[in-house]
C-alpha cells in the first residue's frame, strides 16, 4: 500500500520520524495509510449522498442504520482487507472480531506485526440530516484481538476522521516506550485538475493548553439527564456562571475535535440511572481517550471516575461507559462535581 | 446566466412553478441561480482551504477576517456582477450599498426588475478552525436599496448556504400576493467523472412541525449572558427539565437549519445589558426571519419581542438585534419567559 498512499511528503516524513524505518513498517506504510484512504472515501460518499435515507436495516445494537453508515463500513472494511498486517477487525455496526481477508493463513503476521482494528464508521447519525459535521472513530490494537488486553499497552494508535466543510483527521500514536504524538491532517487537492486527494500535515503537534485559558468551552452531552441529576445540573449552571462558551453539536468527534483545535474544552457525558451508559468503550471511549491523552489531556469514565485507558481489559465488544474529557484540570474539577 | 445555471430539471421546474414565466424572470433565471453558483464556489474554496489562517485584515465592524471570508465575499460579488437586474449589493464585510457593475447605466433595471442583495459571506468564523459546519446568508430585496424599506414587503427572497459534509441550501421566496415557499437543495455531481456540480431539489417543502412534537430541540446562544440574566437562566434550566435535546454549534446557519431539517427547534439569542445586541438585522436577522416564516415558524427580536419582519425600515446597514426563532408556540413561550 505504501506506493499508493496519497500523503504529502511532509506527512510521510512526519510518520517516519514517529515510526523510524525498522519500527512497525506495516503500521506506517500500510495500516495508517489505508485507514486514511478509507476516510477520504467516506468523505466522498458523504459529499455526494444528498438523499440521506434510512437503509432499512438496523445494526446489532438496534440503532437505525443510515445508508451512508453502510457505505462507510464498506469503505473501511475494504481498505483493511488490503492490509496484510491486520489480523482482525470489528465495528460498531458489526461488533464481532473477525479475521481480515489478507491476514488469513498468515498466522505470524508480517515481520511480526499483527493488528486489530476497531472502528465506528460514522458517528453522529442524528446530525447527518441537517448537514452538520460528523466523524469516523478508529482504534488500532497491537495483536489479534482487543479483548482481554490492557487498553493502555495495546491500543497503540487512534484516528478521528472529521467530515465538515473540509475533510480533516486527528491521529494519535503511542507505542510503549516511545513518545506519544497527536497531529492533525487535512485532505487537499480533491477535484483540482484531476489530482487525487492528498493528506497534508496541518498541525504536527495538537495540544490541549494549560491554564490560564483565553476562552473556556464546554460540551454538556446527554443534557436531558441533568433533569434527574442535580449534580450535573449544578455543574452546567456553574459553567454558565463562569462564562464558559457553549459548543455542543451532539457528535462525539466534532465535539472532541473542537477542544483539540481550540486548545481548550470540557466534554461531559454523564451516566445516570435514567439514561444509562451509552458510549461504547471499544469503538468510542478508548480511541477518543488515546487521542485526548496524546494531546496532553485527560479522559475519565463518568460512571466511576476511573481513567478510561487504565480500566480493566475488555470482556466484550459491547461494554459501555460515560465520558469526561478535555484539559486535565477541567476534567478533575468536573469529575469532583459529578461524583465527589 | 440562465444557460449556465447548473440546476437539475426538477429544481428548474420548481422555480418555474413558484415564479411563472412572466413573473420576475431575472430573479428566476439570473439572481437566484447566480447566488447558488456562488455558494457552490464558496463550498469549493472552503473544501480546499486547509490552512485557515487570519487574512491580516479586519472588516468594518472590527471582526478579524479569515482568508476564507475574503474568498467567499469575492465569489458572491463576482456572481452578482453578472446579474443585470442587481442594482446594489452590500455585505457584512463591506456594509455599504454600492451599485453593481452590470447594473450601472441601466437605471430602469431589466424589464422593470431591480434588486438589492445583502449578504453575510461566511457566518460562523469561530468554528471554521475545528471544521464544523458553517454557512452563507443572503437576502434579496426588491428595488435599489434595503434602507428605508418595509422588510416584510421588500425582502422577497433569502438563501442559507450550508457547508458541511455535503453542500446544501435552504431557499425562501415570498413575493407579495403569492404563496410563500421554503425548499432545500443539495449540491450533487461534483467531482464525479468531470460532471459539473449541479443543484438538486431535495425537499420542495421545508416546514416546521406543529405540536405535539416527537423530539424537542433547543439552541441557547450567548449562553454566558444567562449568568447575568436570571430569566434566561431559568428558560434554559426549564428546557433541560422538560428534556429538550441540546444542539448548539454556535453558527447561526447550522443552528437554524437543524431546526428546519428536524421540523422542530427553538433558537434563543437574548440581548442583555452586559452582552448587547450582536446579530445584524440586514445580513443575519432579516434573511433568517424570512426563511423561518416561509417554513411556517416565527422569528422575534429578543430585545423587545417584536416580529423581526414587522419592524420599522432600516436606517443603516449596521442595526442589530437579538433573536428568538423556531416553531411558533415555542417562540411565544420563550419570549414570555424572557420578556414577560
Amino acid at each position: 500500500m505504501a506506493d499508493s498512499f496519497a500523503g504529502s511528503p511532509a506527512l510521510q516524513a512526519h510518520l517516519e520520524s514517529l515510526l523510524p524505518e525498522d519500527t512497525r513498517p506495516q503500521l506506517r506504510t500500510s495500516v495508517i495509510p489505508s485507514l486514511l484512504s478509507a476516510i477520504a472515501d467516506v468523505s466522498h460518499t458523504l459529499r455526494i449522498s444528498q438523499h440521506v435515507a434510512l437503509a432499512g436495516s438496523s445494526n446489532e445494537f438496534g440503532d437505525d442504520q443510515l445508508n451512508v453508515d453502510v457505505s462507510a463500513e464498506k469503505h473501511i472494511r475494504s481498505a483493511l482487507a488490503g492490509c496484510a498486517a491486520v489480523a482482525t477487525a470489528s465495528s460498531e455496526e458489526d461488533p464481532v472480531e473477525r479475521s481480515v481477508g489478507a491476514a488469513r493463513g498468515r498466522e505470524n503476521g508480517v515481520g511480526g506485526e499483527r493488528y486489530t482494528v476497531a472502528f465506528d464508521p460514522l458517528d453522529g447519525s442524528s446530525i447527518i440530516g441537517p448537514n452538520w459535521t460528523v466523524g469516523t472513530i478508529v482504534g488500532v490494537w497491537d495483536g489479534e484481538t482487543a479483548l482481554g488486553q490492557s487498553p493502555r499497552e495495546k491500543q497503540i494508535a487512534a484516528i478521528l476522521g472529521v467530515f465538515g466543510p473540509r475533510t480533516t483527521a486527528v491521529v494519535a500514536i503511542r507505542i510503549p516506550g516511545s513518545e506519544p504524538s497527536c497531529f492533525e491532517l487535512g485532505l487537499g487537492g480533491a477535484g483540482d485538475g484531476g489530482t487525487p486527494p492528498t493528506w497534508q500535515l496541518i498541525r504536527p503537534n495538537v495540544q490541549l493548553a494549560r491554564a490560564p485559558y483565553k476562552t473556556r468551552y464546554f460540551s454538556p452531552a446527554n443534557l436531558r439527564s441533568a433533569s434527574e441529576d442535580p449534580r450535573y445540573m449544578s455543574l452546567v449552571t456553574e459553567r454558565i456562571s463562569k462564562r464558559y462558551t457553549l459548543r455542543y453539536s451532539g457528535g462525539l468527534v466534532p465535539d472532541v475535535v473542537h477542544a483539540l483545535c481550540k486548545g481548550h474544552g470540557l466534554y461531559v457525558s454523564p451516566v445516570t440511572a435514567g439514561s444509562g451508559a451509552k458510549l461504547r468503550k471499544l469503538y468510542e471511549l478508548l480511541p477518543v481517550a488515546l487521542i485526548v491523552e496524546c494531546a496532553g489531556g485527560k479522559a475519565v469514565d463518568s460512571m466511576d471516575g476511573r481513567i478510561i485507558l487504565g480500566e480493566a481489559p475488555l470482556g466484550s465488544t459491547d461494554e459501555r461507559g460515560g465520558l469526561v474529557c478535555g484539559n486535565e484540570d477541567e476534567v478533575e474539577e468536573a469529575v469532583s462535581a459529578l461524583l465527589g
